[in-house]
């Protein structure tokens, strides 16, 4: 029987040290540090030969290095003859650089799945990625989880009974769709349309948010435009709350002011990304756990049982 | 016939211009930025259909970003359909982690190596590897340049009668050697010892440097802690004037300090990285450009010719 051992890169400790308490195994031991001009070093500091390894690594910011720092320490875990490397990826970058929508550009995701291939990784696990489609970027066994039941658990206990669960853009249906019909709440979508050039957005609500609890739900909050413009239109349109669920808190360049000085009441994401205390400067921001989801998921693809059951 | 395009990432642009000027051609039009997040946005801005593209880009500080950059600027260019992708390298980084000297450590030149060749370059053209044998980590050809001619030209335009061409440690004597027959110089080289642990190290010259001008020779300089050490050894033994050429002026941490506070009297590098006005804080640095060397290999491998008489 192969040993089970979970290593961490230096993206995302807390996450990854609560997987271990939920597995009851200690994170393993690596030096993860740099070079005086900025080369990652890496040194396996105990035994991997022969493991079933799991690398935990988010592309959190900066995320080039995020990236190459997962890429290194899958290179030192197949040259340290591990039997079977998986990249614990919570919270995948590059991830809407999926497809060419305009001439001569990258589809950096897929060069980002191929990286990760040739590193040496045996098989992903990740969670809510910007596209399912990203999952066939990759020739190697891709496990997709979703958020959701840890989204789901905290809004189901709130018991709002006027809810409506808002996308706040047309790319974004499906997931919005998928947890109203499981909350039992109603559905609306923010249609964004710039009538011609140099005119301002116009934003129209399809659905019924007024006098409602509306729920902006996304997959991920990066400069916040989208949400608090979401939100804006929201409050405008007569919702009587409105506030947000977003897995991945990416919340680059302005978001923090943004959420803080917008309506939106409430803003939960989750710890695929680690916050390192800007839930102090925005208290808007509520954060859950994805770890017993995520220990879950190691435990049962180390056990070689099915995950599909934690796709819920 | 296909057209020659020369494009440059973020890392170099000076050099990438220079080379452009050496061939008679303007650099190409690319957007090369960062997203709010600090995921990299590339553009190729031009048409590239069928057109033999080069790339340079050195793996400059912030060196993982360097290298992302130029991975994607390459994904970007066979997306666009490109016939063949040279990427030019003046500088090749992580080329010091190029063997496992201890246990359960990387080897992230190979994996360098492989993640360029992964984002689909046909070629490599570089310039004094830390170690000649990464030329192996490719399975696509490489032209590997000597800074030498640019280096022994300077040099020999001073005409110092009593040159000692010194190696600060037993691993450059070969590259030093080659210098110093050209030059019609001697040799001597610099071997570290330490006795034992907690004791402070030796520095034994083998060879003559005393009365003499002692030219410390190396492929880069990082730190500048070898160079320094070495420096101080030359004058102890009683060189006459000590100074330095490295190709590569990595010059991270304490090193221009450590450079403008040593005997060193001068300290000639090349533009295989940018200098960034360090020169100006560090008079001593003297900057020799590469460009011609690069533009001129580039000029023959486009027409298919030779470069062997440019590894003079
Ligand atoms: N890191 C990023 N930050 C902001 N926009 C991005 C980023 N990466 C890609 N994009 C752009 O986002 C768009 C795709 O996003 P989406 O429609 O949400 O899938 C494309 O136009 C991309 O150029
Ligand atoms: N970026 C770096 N800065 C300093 N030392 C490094 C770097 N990369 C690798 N090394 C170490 O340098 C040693 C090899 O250098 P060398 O003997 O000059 O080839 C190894 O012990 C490496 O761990």
């Amino acid at each position: 029987h192969r040993e089970l051992k979970l290593f961490s890169g230096t993206a995302n400790p807390a996450l990854a040290q609560e997987m271990g308490q939920y597995l009851g195994i200690p994170v393993g031991e690596a030096t993860v540090s740099s070079f005086s001009d900025g080369e990652i070093r890496v040194k396996i500091e105990e035994n991997v030969r022969g493991a079933d390894v799991f690398v935990v690594q988010s592309c959190c910011q900066p995320v080039n290095d995020s990236i190459m720092e997962l890429l290194i320490m899958i290179d030192a875990l197949k040259r340290s003859s591990a039997s079977r490397i998986t990249a614990v990826i919570p919270y995948f970058g590059y991830a809407r650089q999926d497809r060419k929508d305009q001439p001569r550009v990258p589809i950096s995701a897929k060069l980002v799945a191929d990286l990760i291939t040739t590193a040496g990784t045996d098989r992903v696990l990740t969670m809510d990625l910007h596209a399912g489609q990203i999952q066939g970027f990759f020739n190697i066994p891709v496990d997709h989880l979703y958020a959701a039941p840890v989204l789901l658990d905290y809004i189901t206990k709130k018991q709002i009974a006027d809810l409506v669960v808002v996308s706040p853009d047309a790319g974004g249906v499906e997931r919005a769709r998928a947890i109203a019909k499981r909350m039992q709440a109603s559905l609306a979508i923010i249609d964004k349309r710039r009538e011609g050039p140099n005119q301002a957005q116009i934003m129209n609500i399809i659905g019924d948010v007024e006098g409602r609890s509306a729920l902006l739900l996304d997959d991920m909050i990066d400069t916040a435009g989208t949400i608090v413009q979401g939100a804006q239109a929201c409050a405008e349109k007569g919702a009587r709350q409105v506030w947000t669920a977003c897995t991945h808190a990416v919340l680059s360049g302005p978001a923090l002011d943004r959420l803080q000085q917008s309506c939106l009441s409430e803003v939960v994401v989750t710890n695929t990304i680690p916050l390192k205390g800007k839930e102090l400067t925005c208290p808007k921001l509520h954060v859950l756990s994805v770890a017993p989801l995520l220990g879950e998921a190691i435990a049962r693809i180390h056990s070689e049982e099915s995950v599909s059951s934690l796709f819920a």
